[in-house]
Parts: C-alpha cells; structure tokens; sequence
C-alpha cells in the first residue's frame, strides 16, 4: 500500500502478528509479550514518538538512555548517507586506518578529560566492558604482574550483557541464567543510601560504602587486583546517586592500593549528569572509560574504551593486543558520532541544559514529588529524575512487592504516553538533553497526573 | 581544505599522525603500526578500494569477510538515510517494537532454512556468539537439566573476541590474553585434514575428527554436555573445508546425544560457500545459527541468532530471557540489513555466484596453484581461496616459520595491491560475492604474481 520500503504500512495488528511470529525481544517475557502484542513506535521527533496508532509520546527515557540530541536530527543521516557511499565499511585489522575513524578519534580526545587521548572502538557498551577484562588483565601482565587479574564491581551494578559485561554487572537475574559471573569478579555493596543507610547520614554512609572496596581490596590481597569498576550513577540499577563522600573515598583507596579505578561512562558519558563525563561531575581521575549510547545519540551501534595515557603507553609498547571487533571503528559509525558531537559541542547542548534546563526541571521535580504520600527518595541531578514508591515515608518503609507495583505504575505511564521505566521500586527518567523548558514542565505535568492516578488507584490519595 | 565534513582532506602522514596518536587498533602490535604508518583507506567501489595515496586495491577479503554485495551500493545508504530520518532508534526492551525490526525477522525466516523462524538481535557475530552460551544453559535450565551447560567447541575456531566468544574459539594467542576460557567450555580437534590427517585419506580422518566429539561428550558425561558449536568452514582459523564426511558424522553424534548443533555461520552465512547458509551446504540441521557479516554486507554493525522453532518454543514459554543489547534490533541496522538482502535475492548475487563465477575462479585458482612449488592444500569452496605455503609438496612438510613467512607474502600482496590475509602458513582470499568473471580472473593472476614473486624471492622459482 505505502510505497516506502521501511514502512509498508501494515496495520498494528499485521505488525504485531509479524513481531510475535519472528522476533525474540530482549530482556522479555516473550510468551507474555506476544499474548499482548508490542506497541509499534514508528517515528521519532526531538523528544516525541509517535506508534502505529498515531499516538503521540513523550520519552522520558532518550530511547534507552542514548538519543541524547533527540530524534529527527538530519545532519546525522546525511553523515552516514555520505560515508556510506564514500566508503561503507573497512576494518582497521590489516595495518589500514580509514578518516572517519581518525576524525573521530582525534575528537574524542579533544572532548574527553585531560590526558585520555586514545580510543578502542567496539559496537556497544556490554562490549566495551568486556574488553577492559581482557584490557587491564593484559596490562597487568605486561607489567610483570600476571596474577592481578580480579575486577571488583557493585552489586546492582550493570555493565552490559556479554558473558564479561553480565559478570561484571550485579543483576542477580542475569547471573542465574548462564552460570554467572565467571571467576575473578567480585563484588561489594552498592551505595545506595535510601536501602542501605540506616541511621547513618549520606554522608556517612557514602564512605562507608566506598571502604567495602578497601576490606575487599584486602580480602583478595591488593597483588590479585586489577581494578574498580563503577557507573558514576548507577543507571539500570535505577538511577542511584551516591552520597558526595563516595567517590572520593573510592579514588583515595584505588590511589592508595595501586589499583585502576575503571568508570563505566555508557550512561554518564556525553552529558547526562551535566557534565560531559560523570567521571569529571564527581571528580574522579579514571584510567579506562567506557562509551556507547550517547557517543553517537544511538542512531547507530558504536561504543569503545578511553584509555588515559597511562594505560595507553603500556598497551602501546605491549606487543599485541588480541582483541577487536570486525566494526571496531565502523567507518559509518564513526562518522554518525563525530556528526552527533559536532552538534553537542556547535549547540553547547550539555552546556545549556546543565545551566538551564536542568535546575529548572530538578525544582519541578522536587516540587511535584517532595511531599507526594506515594513517593520517597526523590532525586534528580542533570537529566536524571527518580523516585520511589513507598508505604510509609516517615519509616521509610517500601513496598513488600514493590517491583510489581512500579511495573504497574509504568502501565499508567505508557497509557498516558509518557515512557518512564520501572526498576524495583523506583520510577525513573533520562529524558534527550534537547528538552526545552516547556518540555520540562510538561513531562514533569504528566509524570505527576501518572503518579497521583496511582496514588488514587491505592487510596494514597 | 575540502569542505566534506567526513574526509577533510589530509594528506595521508596527517592522517597517519593523528590514527597514531588516539587510535589503538584491534589485534594489532600499535608501536609497530605506528612506526610504520597505517595504510588509510579512503573509498571503496565494486571489488576495489582506493586509498589516500590513490592507489586502487583489490579487496580479495570482502573488508573483513563482510561487504559481501561490494562497496557503493546507494540502496543501501539511502535505506539509513530514510530510516535514520524516520525514527534513528528505539528499543525493543519496552513491550515496543517497530517496523524494520519486524521486516527483517520476518525476511530472514524467509531465506533461513526451514524451521528458522525466530530471531533474536546482537550488535556483531561475537555478541551472537557469546549470546548462544547463556540461551543454550537458559534452554537446558528451562527443561529441567540446568547442568547441562559444557559447550563443546574446536582448536582455532573462531567465534569472537568478548569473553564468552573468545572462549569458544580455540585461539591460543587470546586464551592467553585475559585468563581464557571461562569454565564450561571444552575444545575438541579441529577437522584438518592437511595438519593432521596423517595417513588417513580425508574421508577416513574426516570421521576421526568428528569422533572427537563423541569421545569428549562421553568424558565430559552427556548429561552435562549442552551443546557443540562449529563455523561449518573455520574461516580466520585460516580457510579450513572439512572433509565431506566430517559434518554429517557430527551431526549424527549431536542428534544420537541430543546435543545442541549451533552453526557459527558469521562467515559463510548470505553466500560465503555458495548456499545462503554454510549449514545448507554441508546438509546440517543446526538448532541455532549465529549470523553477522554478510548480513548487512557490512555497511552497519548488525549480528543476531536464528533460532530453529524447537528451541524458539522453549524460550518463548520460558519466563523472561535475562539478556540483550541496546541496539538489539536496532532500527537503521534492520532497515540496512533487508535492503542488502533483497539486493541479494533481487539480483540474484549468491545463486550467480554459485552457478557461473565460483566454478570458473576455482578452475582458474587451481589452475595457478595446484602445480606451483611453493604451495600446497589448494582449497577454494565458494567465495573462499587459499592456499598453504610448504617446504615440500611431497612430504607435506611445512616451514618452520611459516605465520611470518605467510606475513611477508601478504606484504608483497599488499605492494602489488592486493588485499588477502596471511593465517598461519596460510594465505587465505575471500572476495566479494559480486565479483565478475573478469574480477576473478584478475584476482587470480594478481595472486599468482604475488606468490610468484615470493617464491623468487626464496628461490623456489
């Protein structure tokens, strides 16, 4: 019927048939799933989408945390158009190099903290923390010290979905399917303050978390440690802000111990917290950053490693490193992200919503939620936004099945066509940092009219 | 200089400075590459690349086995362009789907084989790769035998390069690298007729080899044995074709234990051999195929598992599926992904190859090289060529330094501008589907110059 061959124009019910008949989802329920039929989102505009039944919908969540410039940007279709006729794909295996790579590069190293000035490019970023397991174990071999091999990371923790990357994280769902995590991962609490905390203040309890690393540090003897690694904010984990004692008692003890200190940037990194790396918000001095999403706003798979110069020396010198991807600096890829930065750096998009749109829609936030009976533990900082359902706020009691209940709040979120996700308890947000003031209220408008419907429906209100 | 904003115009030691100073490439010796200078390649068009120094370069490994269509096909570009526009990403995590996702899985149930009809979405052929080790162990645990979770797989396959992919390949020089492999991974012969065949004729050591997998499932005990995973020809272990009877011998043990058979087919899968699929050149019935590659011939990072409906049944009824990426289905890849497959089928690019073109370049590739003193083990298949550089044809003594003297080979190659790959004592081609008659015929006398060259240079000649 439509001509166009992306969208033939089949019917909702035509695609959802299709869908069920063909397509695993991740991370689903697919029986559920197909009993019930997905929605099928099919285009995109700033911070809209818009499905197969002409609603409109507002996303909270930039896609999965990434299209950080929002939808609809041409100059990056024209990127991958270009490079796409220029030069579709080459590998940088067989002593070649091609310019979009190059370019990009050379950009990441302009916009990335002082001293990170070499790239390794993978496709996402569970790839991207995989490879700092082969990375740093390959590292410290080089250095003589073959035997410091164990990465400490977090519960609650996510890095990615590879084999390596589910290890690492601390989704407990995920290890039981596939035998996880392998050896030498270890864990520690994360510092998550509202479940943790108990009588101590954040501040306290900030550095009592951060000191699990230390007794970790010397449970495994500090000569097995390769290195830490932590997402500035937890972001699957449901948008964990950590107390501000924390990451400067992690970066002391790393320091101290001698051990690297690996910052998981797939969310952070590219503008989320406000700055452009979370590592730089916090202030901490990482020597590996992991990037994906927002490197290229997600309008095409491309992830990698930062390396500081530190670490880019040894592995430099170190003789071979058997490791990469065949797109590892996909031309196309490269070309979409460097177009993507161009935009954040020309539109000083990080920059403008870290001055004004985010202390707008923080005030909203806190405004609309601060004394809602429904809700504890708001929290906002840059364009992350997050709450908890709970019983009973004074006792700072939750939910006995309070994932369910969050699952159900989404339910009414997607009715209303606001896209929030639920995870445990918490109701979280990560709009696109192009949202406008206007666009502010009006999410923060819907978020709250979703939160009181349920609040309504449990007689909370 | 050049106002496009993807090749701004440096002149090639520009271009060489700045890949040095932040680019580490994948599998490569960066202080020597950087010595040296990466070659940058700047355009592609058919078979051909072009570099910064304007040379024209035979491509003979289709990028890295991938652009399987050629360069510069616009359909393609214009599909990301289009779908770019129309809606850059969303996830497919949300209970959301969306219409390039399903008009790829419902293509690729069209042209898998028969009883494929599920697909589950990666980034590359590692992601598929590791992907299989926890939907193997997750299908067991679903039907009750969670300890069914060993993954039988071969010295120098090659399945990846995460954690769980590096693992199942045999690759010594990446186990060594990183602590590798993980437990509940075992490694059984590769079927190499030339290495290690002996006196035995092909066929006969064809069942050897196969037998080998017999032996380690009743080692390992069959109740704890989930699956064996094979490339149905071992493509960067160096062009290994199996005997003819290897295949259906192993497939008779999988089916006699009730393993799983998964079929690595990022390689020959979309042509490579001259059937769509590796499995259904060799007669194989796998229950899971990893596809990557020549699934989007490149042109976008895109990987994913078939999955045959015995094994879709049990996970869709199996409660939530722990795992995925980002860009799981990610919107460009799937549009870019159809397009290249109905380039395919339209022009008929595989069945062409297959009837016409593979036929009269491996008459040519034998013709150049069966009688040649500096080689043996001349093998082509399909797409695939190469050839093994001996001391001696009679006794099928190999050199004693044979990978750098296959090195030196693939730089006089490379001189005479020719892309092949040295593997081991092997030098390996695989060449873009679409290659002419003519093409092969100048592929094939540019590798013979090539080698001739060499075999002066030794002496042989």
């Amino acid at each position: 019927m439509n001509p166009d061959p992306i969208s033939p124009g089949r019917s909702t019910a035509q695609y959802q048939e299709l869908d069920a008949a063909h397509h695993i989802h991740p991370f689903s329920d697919t029986a559920a799933l197909n009993a019930h039929g997905s929605r099928v989102i099919t285009r995109g505009e700033g911070v809209y989408l818009y499905d197969s039944d002409g609603n409109k919908i507002f996303d909270a969540m930039s896609g999965l945390w990434c299209v950080n410039i929002g939808y609809g940007r041409q100059e990056l279709a024209e990127a991958a158009y270009q490079q796409m006729l220029q030069l579709p794909f080459y590998n940088t295996f067989f002593k070649t190099t091609h310019p979009p790579v190059i370019e990009l590069s050379s950009l990441l190293a302009q916009v990335a903290p002082e001293g990170f000035n070499h790239v390794f490019y993978t496709n996402s970023g569970s790839e991207g923390n995989d490879t700092i397991i082969r990375m740093v174990r390959h590292y410290w071999a080089t250095l003589g010290q073959p035997q410091k091999k164990t990465i400490i990371a977090r519960e609650n923790g996510y890095h990615g979905s590879t084999i390596g990357g589910a290890s690492l994280g601390g989704m407990h769902y995920m290890h039981e399917q596939g035998d996880l995590p392998i050896p030498g991962i270890a864990h520690i609490e994360q510092p998550y303050w509202y479940a943790n905390g108990g009588e101590l203040s954040p501040r306290e309890y900030g550095l009592k978390a951060a000191r699990a690393l230390e007794q970790k540090i010397l449970e495994l003897g500090v000569e097995n440690v390769a290195a830490f690694i932590g997402e500035p904010v937890q972001g699957a984990g449901g948008i964990i802000i950590p107390p501000s004692t924390y990451w400067p008692e992690i970066q002391r003890i790393c320091d101290h111990y001698g051990i690297l200190l690996i910052a998981d940037e797939v969310i952070c990194g590219f503008g989320r917290t406000g700055s452009w790396f979370g590592s730089q918000h916090y202030g901490i001095r990482p020597q590996l950053m992991i990037i994906a999403k927002g490197l290229s706003s997600g309008y095409i798979p491309i992830g990698g490693v930062l390396i500081h110069d530190t670490i880019a020396k040894v592995l430099i010198e170190g003789g071979d490193f058997n490791h990469g991807f065949t797109y590892s600096g996909h031309p196309v890829a490269c070309a979409v992200a460097t177009a993507n930065i161009r935009i954040l750096q020309k539109e000083r998009i990080i920059e403008r919503m870290n001055e004004e749109i985010a202390p707008y829609a923080a005030q909203l936030w806190h405004g609309a939620f601060d004394n809602h009976p429904l809700v504890d533990d708001v929290r906002s900082l840059g364009f992350f936004f997050a709450l908890t359902l709970v019983e009973d706020k004074a006792s700072r009691k939750r939910f006995e099945h309070g994932s369910s209940m969050a699952l159900r709040c989404r339910d009414i979120c997607l009715k209303n066509q606001l896209v929030m996700r639920a995870t445990g308890d918490s109701m979280i947000a990560a709009p696109p940092l192009v949202m406008t003031r206007a666009q502010a209220e009006e999410f923060v408008r819907l978020a709250k009219q979703c939160i009181d419907e349920y609040a309504r429906e449990l007689g909370k209100i």
